[in-house]
């Protein structure tokens, strides 16, 4: 498939992607839509044909040879459907049969987002040349994938590396998707910036109360912001750490908007990382920012194409 | 290599069991020797080599044509090292190469006891006919194995799967491991019975104060018994739906002298487990009690040579 390009569509609540990529990962032709993400599953579905009706007015449609998808989850990638949790219209939506049909049936393969980034960040990004590896988002939410022996390990549904929902606090707060004590509850943006004001940090005068600025204020000293940021990166040393113990992964590597405050977050993680993980095998664990950019869930989808590493919805 | 043996060694803290192990998992010749854990290293191998020479001496000896050994952890299978912590002579022992030399030169793969077991019952046990399982053993310590997408997969070391060292309390009591609120500092046995003592049950006539006198008591209805069962299913649960978040797996075997407590553990550990398997596509997860019984480490050591699927001391 050298010369050959994958078409990749990544789909989010906000906005829906779309690539024209090549066997090097550069993205050769892109269209864009807003995600229609309140209106009915028809609604949302239009905006998709419509970045792939986009991509194949390109002369280079005709060298595409499959389509990659990651959507926000959860995916059923056996199933070939999609209920992302931003998107309402959509539960159990047949995006793979959808999109076949909208592309002159090319085969598709779907994968999770978080499963996609760590596609981009272990072919060309931060977990290059590891073959065990978590890449995890932390932003809104937190999500994830694994390389497992070298290879992209998405699960029979496209949903592995799921690390936001698994609980690090057994008897903790609830969490929205009825655990408790989950990562996301403890380390997602908008929790960190919870906790600061809880504990009385305050914005400032543009009013700013996003994890963006308690991390500003972390920088800068404010005891009660860089208290809500160790919190966060105490949940996240644990989290690793069992993923470690687990499967023997030797880095974790930290995308979305946490994940580029920078020492903020991974001062404290690397040293709480080491109180966490204890055994003889994981004590080479390391933990590193996420390399790819916005781009990731693009590069990642036509990955999981090429290295032919993706769950059963290959269809 | 259907007609052919496997010589598969079992070694544990307390014993070194041996046995030329046929295709089908039948075990033909057995040997055993007890385990000289507080002597020196060349001790406590000279009770491997007694237990190889044993077999060696049967006719049927001629056929094996590969030794699968499980080790009680932590292993290093790329170094072929093991380190029992039950075996204070080993350290960095380099088994792998004094098995092979004892052995006539035969390869040697080296795996982790957890691993070993699980290797067994995803072959004929609990396990048999699932593609991604996590099989546990839960007595004096907590150890485990993976199945994923249909192999054994123990990782570059050959101990992925240690679920008893996953923190599920994050700011929990400190475990000997040096991390904080391990599954194993919260379920093992010995936890069990202490937590049991410490909240004012008490033995019996007979003094036994072990977990198997504790689930004897839970049954008949004490309720410290039944407490310190259920706090003990609670960080199994969490643990497990943990496990399958990360790694979709969709069973979960129980094995080791806990596992056969039965209903006492069983029944709130599936209740409870509801509560932390909350995603979509962790919610077929299972939970069994394991069923090979005490001969599942050799008969897994055997199978992780004859499955090809241990790690890099195949030597």
């Amino acid at each position: 498939m050298q010369t050959d390009l994958v078409a990749a569509l990544d789909i989010g609540g906000t906005k829906i992607a779309g690539g024209l990529v090549d066997g090097r990962g550069t993205i050769l032709v892109r269209a864009q839509r807003p995600t229609p993400a309140q209106e009915d599953g028809d609604t949302v579905m239009r905006a998709v044909e419509e970045v792939i009706g986009e991509l194949a007015a390109s002369p280079l449609w005709g060298r595409a040879r499959a389509i990659g998808i990651g959507s926000a989850g959860p995916v059923d990638a056996s199933a070939g459907t999609v209920s992302p949790v931003n998107v309402p219209g959509w539960r159990g939506f047949p995006l793979v049969e959808r999109v076949r049909a909208a592309a002159g049936d090319l085969p598709v393969t779907l994968i999770g987002d978080g499963v996609a980034i760590t596609a981009a960040e272990h072919w060309q990004g931060a977990a290059r040349g590891h073959d065990n590896a978590l890449c995890m988002v932390v932003s809104t939410g937190v999500g994830g994938g694994l390389v497992l022996d070298g290879r992209l390990r998405p699960g029979p549904t496209g949903n592995a590396g799921h690390i936001g929902h698994i609980s690090v606090d057994l008897d903790g707060d609830p969490c929205p998707c009825g655990s408790r004590g989950c990562v996301e509850r403890l380390a997602s943006g908008p929790n960190i910036a919870r906790r600061a004001l809880e504990n009385g940090w305050r914005p400032g005068p543009d009013g700013d109360d996003s994890a963006v600025a308690v991390a500003a204020a972390a920088r800068a000293g404010d005891p009660v912001a860089v208290a809500s940021f160790e919190r966060a990166a105490q949940a996240l040393a644990a989290a690793i750490a069992s993923a470690a113990s687990l499967m023997e992964i030797d880095i974790a590597v930290i995308g979305g908007g946490v994940g580029t405050a920078g020492e903020v977050l991974f001062g404290p993680l690397r040293k709480i990382l080491d109180e966490y993980a204890t055994l003889s095998f994981v004590r080479r664990l390391t933990v590193v920012p996420a390399r790819m950019g916005t781009d990731a869930g693009l590069v990642g989808a036509a990955a999981a194409v090429l290295a032919g590493g993706a769950a059963a919805a290959g269809v």
